[in-house]
This record gives C-alpha cells, sequence and structure tokens, in this order.
C-alpha cells in the first residue's frame, strides 16, 4: 500500500489549530515562512513516499541480524538512512552554528511523523540521534558539541540512548553500570545496558552512546548518576577515528515488531567515556533527551495510525461485500466499517493537534523563555506521549479489523502495523510511567499549567457557542468536568494521585482532543462531520475516565496479590 | 511460564453466578453431579497444565507448514491432540448413541477454555471438529451420523467448516462454489475457499470437510445454499478409507497468531460430497456449527485472558522494581500496576460468567426446550462472541504493559497471546457482524429477551441492596440505562441500529458483567474487591458506550469517503 505523505493535513494543523504562525512571528523561527514550512513539508513528504516507505515490509521480513559481533541491517536501511541525511533531516531542529538547519520543533514533528508512518524501525535511528543532539546542545563541552553535532547531523555517526539495565527499568536509578575517573580526564564506563535501539549498525562510521552510569563517589538513586559519551570507535580531534573502543552488542532481541531496528544488549567493559554535563547530574541531561524522545515517540503513535488508516480506508473503498440495488457495495458504505473509520481519524487528528500543540509550545518556550510556555510543554508531553501511543495501537488494531480476516495476513501489511506500534507504548518511559509524571510533576505547580490550558479550552467553546452551540457546550462541560477533578486529584496524596493518573490523562486527552475538533471545524465546514465523530461519540468517555480517577488507590489495594492470585 | 487451570472458579461460577444447579436438575443432564463436574474439571485441568500448555511456544515458534501438498503440524501437536481425543474431550457434549459423553454444554465450554488458554492453535481443532459434530447430530443423515460421528469423538478423523471464499466473506450469500448432483445420489463439489482453519494435518485418517455450496437450480444469496460433507478419503461403508478426493490444499496463510493452526486455501474439483440436510438448506445447518462455534470462540478470548494474566500477575508478583523503606518493591505493589491487573481479572472474570450463562441457557434450551431459554441463549452468543473476544484482546494486551519492555520480547510469551488473540475478533463473524446480528435478529423479538434478562439483573439488584446499597444502585441503574438504549434502538430503522451496534454489545456486556460481578460479591464476600473494580471502574462506560448508540448513523454517512480520505 503505497503511503500519501499528508502534506496539507500539517499546514491545515499548523495554520488553524495549534497557531503556528506565533512561532514564526518570533525572531528566531523568523525563517519558518508558510512558503518555507510548505515547501520542506514537500520536500520530506516526497523522500517518505518514494524512498523510505518501500523499506517498510523489508524492514519486518528480514530484521536487523548480529553476525560475529556486528550488526547486519535489513534491506534498503543504509540507503534509506543515507537519503534521511543527505536531505538535512537528521539536524533539522539543530543549532545552525554546528551545521543545523535551525527549524522549528514543530516542522521537525511533522517530518519525524512522515518518516514514521513510511518506516518506524529506520526512523527510530534519526529520532535517537535527533535527541543526542539536543542533550550535546544543552550539556556537553564545546569541544565534545564542534566533534560530535556535525557528525551526527551528516549522518555519518549514529546516537544511541543507554539508560535500562536489566534490574533498572522503569527504575533508573537502581542502576549498576559503573564509571571511574582516568588521569587524562576521560572516564572508563563498565557495565551491561539492555534494549539499546539501534545500538550498532552497519552504515554508520561511528556510533555515539550516550551512557548513564555511576561514579565510585555518586549517591543511590537517580542523584548519583553520570552521563558519559561513549563511542564505539575513539574519535581524534579532527573527527577521524582512532582505536575501537571496549564496548560491543552482545546480542539482539527478538521482537514484536520494529524488526528493522536492532535493539541491543551492550556491553562496556572499561570502555572510555566523556562526562556529557556535570558528574552526579547525569539525569537531568538525559531527561533533554527523554522529553524529546517522548514528544517524538508519541509521534510515532500518530505516525504509525495514519499509515494504518490510509491502508484501511483504501481497503474500505476496494472491497466490495454484500449488495445494495445498485450492486455490490464497498465495505466502506457499511456503516459499521465507516463507524470504524471515523473513529480512526478521528483520533488521528487528536492526537496529532495535540503532538503538533507540544512542539509549538515547545518552540515558543526556546524563542521567548517563557516559563509559561514551557509549562505547556512540560504538561503536554506525557499527555501525547501516552495519548499518541494509546492512538496510535488502537488505529493500528481498528486497522486490522476493517480489513476482516485478509487483517490476520502478515503480507497485508495491517497486522505489522499493530505489532510496531505497540513498543511505542512501552518504551521511553511505559505509558503508567507517562500519566504518573502528568499527575506528579506537572500538577506539582497546583495544577496551574492545566487550569491555563483548560481556560484556553473553555474560552474557546465559549466563544463557539453562537456557531455550534451543542458541540461547544459538549467541549465546555467537558472542560469544567476535568477542571473539578483536576482540583480534586492536586488535593490527594501520591498513591490516589497515581491510581487515577492513566484514566486522567486520557481525560485529558479526550477534552483536548474535542477542543482541537472544534476548532478545526469552525475554520473549515468540511471539517464538522468529524468533529461532530470526536465530540459526539468519543468526548463522552471522558465521564467513566474521570469516574476511574476518583475511584482512588484504596479499593484496588483492597484487591491484594493474594485476592489477585485467587 | 506453566499454566494453572482454574478449576476451582469455574466450579464458584457454576455454584453461586450462572446457576450450573439448574442443569444438573434436568433429566437430560442428571449425570452432570457436582462430583461428576469436579472430576471431571480436575482431569481435564492436569491434561491441559501437563500435556497441552508445553506445547503453545513450539506452535508459535514451528509454524505449521506445506510440503509437497502435505501439511506437517507443529512440533507435539499430534500427541497433544491424540491425548485430548483420548480423554474423550472432543465428544463431551456429543450423544452418547454416537460414542459422545453426553455432558452439558457449559461443562464443555469449560473444558474448552482450558485447552484454549494452554495452547490456541492446537485447540481450534477439536473446536471445529465439535462443531461439525453437532451440525451431524442436528442435519446429517443416519447413515452419514453413525458413520462420521464415532471416528470424529475418536479423533480418528477431524472436521473443518468451509464458508468463506476470496469474494465472499461476512457476505456468505455470494459465494461461487458449485455443486452438482451425480447420479449414484452423491454430489460433486468444485471451488476454492480460503481461511479453512485446520484445513489439513498430518495426524487424522481423515478430514472432514463441510462445505456450502450452491446447487445448479439454488437461488442467488444465502436461500440457494446447500451443505455438502465432503471427506479428503472417501469413506466405506465399515468406515475403512477408500479413495483420495479431489480436493487439496493449494496453500498456508503467513499469520499473525495461531501459528501452530494451519490455515488453509482449499480447492475443490469435482470432489464428491454427501448433502448435509436437505438441498437449499445449507446454511440452516452451517448456522447450528456456528452457533456452537461463536460461544467457542468467545470463550476463546476468555481462554487467551486467562493465560496472558495468570503470566503477568506471576511476572508483576516476581519482578522487582522501585523501592520502599523496607526495601525492593514487587511491582504488583505499584498502583498503576495493580490497577491494570485488576481490571485484567475483572474482565475475565465478566467474561467467562458471560460465557458460561450462555452455555447453561443452551443446555436449558436443550433439556427443556423451553422457548424462553432458545432466546437467552441466543441472545448470549453474539454477546460472548464479541466481547469475550475483545476482553481476550484488551487483558492481552494490558498483559504486555504489565511485562514493560520484555512484554515486547517475543520469548516471554505476553507477545504470543496478544497476537494469538487477535484472530477471535475477526473470525466466527466479526466483532462487527456479532453486534449487529445482536441489535438486529436478536431483538426482533421486539426486545423481550433482552427484557427478560435485564429484569434478572434489575431483580437481583434491588434483592441487593440492603447487603451493597452502593454497588447494588449502579448495577440497577446502568440496566435501567440499557433498558431505555434498547427501546429507543428497536424502534429505529437497520442503519441507525446496526451504527449503534457495537457500543450497545459493548454496554450490554458491561451490565452483565457488573451483575455477575454483584452475585459473586454476594456469595463469598472474599471477592468484594473486585466486583468493585468491576462496577466502581469498568461499568460507568457504559454511558459512554449508550451516548453512541444514540448517535446514530446520520454523523457517520455525513462523513463521506471524500471526507474520510481528504
Amino acid at each position: 500500500m503505497p503511503y500519501r505523505a499528508p502534506v496539507s493535513e500539517y499546514r491545515f494543523v499548523f495554520d488553524h489549530v495549534v497557531g503556528m504562525d506565533q512561532v514564526a512571528a518570533t525572531e528566531l523561527f523568523a525563517e519558518a515562512t508558510p512558503e518555507t514550512v510548505e515547501a520542506i513539508l514537500a520536500e520530506a513528504g516526497k523522500l517518505c513516499e518514494t524512498v523510505i516507505a518501500p523499506l517498510n515490509r523489508a524492514g519486518d521480513k528480514t530484521p536487523a541480524r548480529l553476525e560475529n559481533g556486528v550488526v547486519r541491517t535489513s534491506p534498503g536501511f543504509a540507503e534509506g538512512f543515507r537519503a534521511i541525511a543527505d536531505g538535512g533531516w537528521v539536524g533539522m531542529a539543530a543549532d545552525p552554528e554546528h551545521g543545523g538547519m535551525g527549524l522549528p520543533m514543530a516542522l521537525t514533528t511533522a517530518v519525524n511523523e512522515m518518516i514514521g508512518s513510511a518506516c518506524l524501525a529506520l526512523q527510530l535511528n534519526p529520532l535517537m540521534t535527533q535527541g543526542q543532539i539536543e542533550a550535546l546542545e544543552h550539556h556537553a563541552s564545546d569541544e565534545i558539541k564542534a566533534l560530535y553535532i556535525p557528525k551526527l547531523i551528516a549522518g555519518d555517526w549514529c546516537g544511541t540512548m543507554n539508560l535500562t539495565e536489566s534490574g533498572a527499568g522503569s527504575d533508573v536509578g537502581a542502576l549498576r553500570t559503573k564509571a571511574e575517573r582516568n588521569a587524562d580526564g576521560t572516564y572508563s564506563v563498565t557495565g551491561q545496558k539492555i534494549f539499546i535501539t539501534w545500538g550498532d549498525n552497519d552504515f554508520a562510521e561511528n556510533i555515539c552512546h550516550l551512557v548513564l552510569a555511576r561514579l565510585p563517589d555518586g549517591a543511590p538513586g537517580t542523584r548519583g548518576i553520570s552521563l558519559f559519551m561513549v563511542p564505539k570507535f575513539l574519535p581524534k580531534p579532527d573527527g577521524s577515528l582512532g582505536a575501537r573502543n571496549s564496548l560491543g552488542v552482545v546480542s539482539l532481541e527478538h521482537k514484536l515488531g520494529i524488526h528493522g531496528s536492532p535493539t541491543a544488549v551492550m556491553q562496556y567493559d572499561g570502555a572510555t567515556g566523556w562526562l556529557i554535563g556535570e558528574e552526579h547530574k547525569g539525569m537531568a541531561a538525559m531527561f533533554t533527551m527523554m522529553n524529546n524522545a517522548r514528544l517524538g515517540v508519541g509521534m510515532q503513535g500518530v505516525a504509525v495510525a495514519e499509515a494504518a488508516y490510509q491502508q484501511a480506508l483504501t481497503y474500505a473503498m476496494d472491497r466490495k461485500q454484500g449488495k445494495t440495488p445498485l450492486g455490490a457495495t464497498a465495505i466502506v458504505d457499511h456503516v459499521d466499517v465507516r463507524r470504524m473509520l471515523a473513529q480512526m481519524k478521528a483520533e488521528l487528528f487528536s492526537a496529532r493537534a495535540i503532538g503538533l500543540a507540544c512542539a509549538v509550545a515547545i518552540d515558543m518556550a526556546r524563542a521567548t523563555g517563557s516559563a509559561e510556555w514551557q509549562a505547556r510543554a512540560a504538561l503536554l508531553t506525557p499527555i501525547i506521549k501516552a495519548y499518541g501511543t494509546d492512538s496510535g495501537n488502537e488505529v493500528a488494531q481498528l486497522g486490522v479489523q476493517v480489513h476482516g480476516g485478509m487483517g490476520y495476513i502478515e503480507e497485508t501489511g495491517a497486522a505489522q502495523f499493530a505489532r510496531d506500534a505497540r513498543i511505542t507504548a512501552i518504551y521511553e518511559g511505559t505509558n503508567g510511567i507517562q500519566a504518573m509524571d502528568l499527575v506528579g510533576r506537572k500538577l506539582m505547580d497546583g495544577g496551574d499549567a492545566a487550569y491555563r490550558l483548560l481556560q484556553e479550552v473553555e474560552d474557546h467553546a465559549k466563544k463557539s457557542r453562537d456557531v455550534q452551540p451543542d458541540l461547544a457546550t459538549d467541549v465546555w462541560n467537558a472542560a469544567e468536568a476535568l477542571r473539578e477533578a483536576t482540583e480534586w486529584l492536586v488535593a490527594q496524596g501520591a498513591d490516589d494521585r497515581n491510581a487515577g493518573a492513566v484514566p486522567y490523562l486520557r481525560a485529558f486527552a479526550r477534552v483536548l482532543g474535542a477542543h482541537y475538533h472544534l476548532k478545526a471545524a469552525l475554520a473549515d465546514a468540511a471539517r464538522l462531520p468529524l468533529a461532530r465523530v470526536a465530540i459526539k461519540r468519543l468526548l463522552p468517555e471522558h465521564a467513566a475516565a474521570l469516574a476511574q480517577v476518583r475511584a482512588g488507590a484504596a479499593g484496588l489495594y483492597d484487591l491484594t496479590p493474594e485476592a489477585l492470585a485467587s
């Protein structure tokens, strides 16, 4: 199924839903004119349609594999990555000082989504590298920046992030990898890391691992962790490569999906590393990379949703089944199939709008230094990560269902989307972790950032009452219910907050999705039917979710492990 | 992960939730005493734990394959099937006249669930054969019955059902397979069938295909279809095998899951067949088999849910992550993990209770001839098929999520449950088709069967108010909302009914699940925490679902194919 890049859709969401004009009005992003945005989206879209999308099935059928310690990537992935790097897409958002394009994150986010729709397994590679570039820009020394960032942007080198260990997953602070200071100012890193995305490949000259480890005098937990750049080959100051570092790939995982992305167990045996940021402050630096990656992963969910939706719609328009007096009927005309496609498209729009709104907030925070924009970005990051990926999974599963029996056959491709999407709800912090971040750290301001956003939703709903009284009232009421639930939630202890975290995030996403759909419908009457689907069919779920929020933790703890096991 | 057969759970549901005592009180099933039930469940459970469950991973890793026209089954499957047949489990519900055990469907359903938990791909084989036996019992001539049923029960022969063609999936009436009358009273069948579960194997002497085809004078659509027994080898009257029939396996599908179950494209080239039932009345006979299979497939969802739940719970109890002052914490004590496990267990209980209630209704209808029990079984069949399999998918997906990153690694086994479960929402009539059956055929009585069931729910809730006022009120209110939605629905035209079908079925399942949880909690106070989860956390979804029901078809048709594609 050929992928068609939804270029005009990004333009619409930028112009009418998430306020991209604010970004273009800043000095920092003055170059992001509508014309430039248009040109960039078109160029990236063409690359995705013609070069990247054709790699997707091959990556699934011929997974990356480990041969004598060397990772062999899937057919065509080397050329695909080269095309991405040559297009400048790795360094889109990077500082022009080191060769980046300095474009807004909103635009990068759209381009990343397109690459992810075309081939999620491959897209993970530049996504990880982008995160590493951002972490280096914020925390690395000038020497490291000058040495690494241009190579990463050019795609000569690739970046990875090494957090997880077998005993330290969601609890990063439990890690055991050690670092020791060397006399020459470098460090020696020893330990094993697991689940390392694109831990190695056969097309980059060097692989640059950002590794979390603990110095001998590092405190226990997350406060005693430092971050190190540990490259596969030790670079000389001129950027040429020296000796092989003492690190290697132990094994690759056999996964449900994203077969083209090698997920490695990495072993470091006194490998030479360079400190990034300050000693014992590695988590702060890693968080820069993780926040970037969380938006990126949320948009991976959107990416798969878009691809799965396109395929399901094409199938539903082509597949004849059942009859009307006029002849065989395409299944898109069966109302339950229409319902599924409508839900898919409505979720897709909601998730994309939330993701791009998050990216706009990141851009505005960067361009203006505004704490409010910063807080907006921080608030939306766990929402897009969890809701974007939940949507990706739901839409991909609905896509399988629309295909009927053909959806279960691997050659159809619908099942691959579902398999690929599944990891996005798990990695970069599970969606449960995201929800706890939302109700914990992101409401620690007493809910201010949340209330500000809900105020915008309510103000817009109020303004819309003349034109769409019915829909606007629904949105306003739901926002108000969410506000009340937020007030309740911030007054609770950690257990009750965490017990309500996942449904609270879901309700928040439902309200935001409805809000953006309403904006879209007001800007373009042709979008009214989809907005009705979102507001009349999906939004009512917020009430059930908020009922769960208020159910609290006690009832769950009443269900003891013994009761669970009986 | 070792599977543990939930024998005591069936006993509890039989005794306290679905009224198995009524079945044992009938003359037909007088032998199904509590002691017999206990013994049978224990014996089947032991087989599943020790013989069948160990085959599950091997079936996934080494799919059935086609070699020179012969299907080679997965390692150990021949021995596993032999153990199932030797235990008498294929013919549990079959008429003793032909060698069956004549046991209630409720008991067969529980045993089938256990076999399905242990190895879904293998369980499909006896499940299909059971359906064929029932169809033959109801519609075949005495000669055919005497010849085939004992062989099928013994597991010497296996049965398949052949409905689907590439142009005739959900629309069975569009089939093109032809049958012609031969001079000797047999028929010649010619055509291609797809998605034939266990279309062939290398351990049965004969494969008995029930094939839908159209005679030259058959009317178009479903009313002109006849059903034929088309065996792989032509049996002689003494049951020994004669010539090879003109049929064969063209290819096997490469599927998302149930790799151990060979899904075949079957070609019939003038193959010899025997008419089952009357000419042109094949759909009625096939429906006997399909209704049986729909309950069976619904319980496959429950089966996978049970297995996935057991594995996730074990992992959550073992996996340490995060700390309390007392040391490392098993993740089961993190409240969001507890929430997921609670939801899994609550869904599992609801689905199993609905499935066993359906089986009890089938038994009561058979034992008493009561039209009300018949209508109850007919009403519950699409509900258990769709909700049981939706639950299977949701629970399996939650199981993956509980495992975190490990859930995405195939060796863990959690992902296999999710892959295997996925087909259950599609085959035997997609869940959309089930929902349309519910709001169409099953409400054609004006809603009488539905109202009778809801009356029981409300009466029980009323009686429970003294003991559990809060939970009972919630159940009563939800049942009343469902009754009102039912009244609304039966007054609508087909388009609006079908547009609301899936959410209506979902709401119905939520109400029934809450009802059975309430019954369980009243019978055993230890089950109150789980009932609270079901009623306080899951039941509120019914309102959102009913809002969707009332949204009707017009809004969906407003979203034209052009709008969907734009």
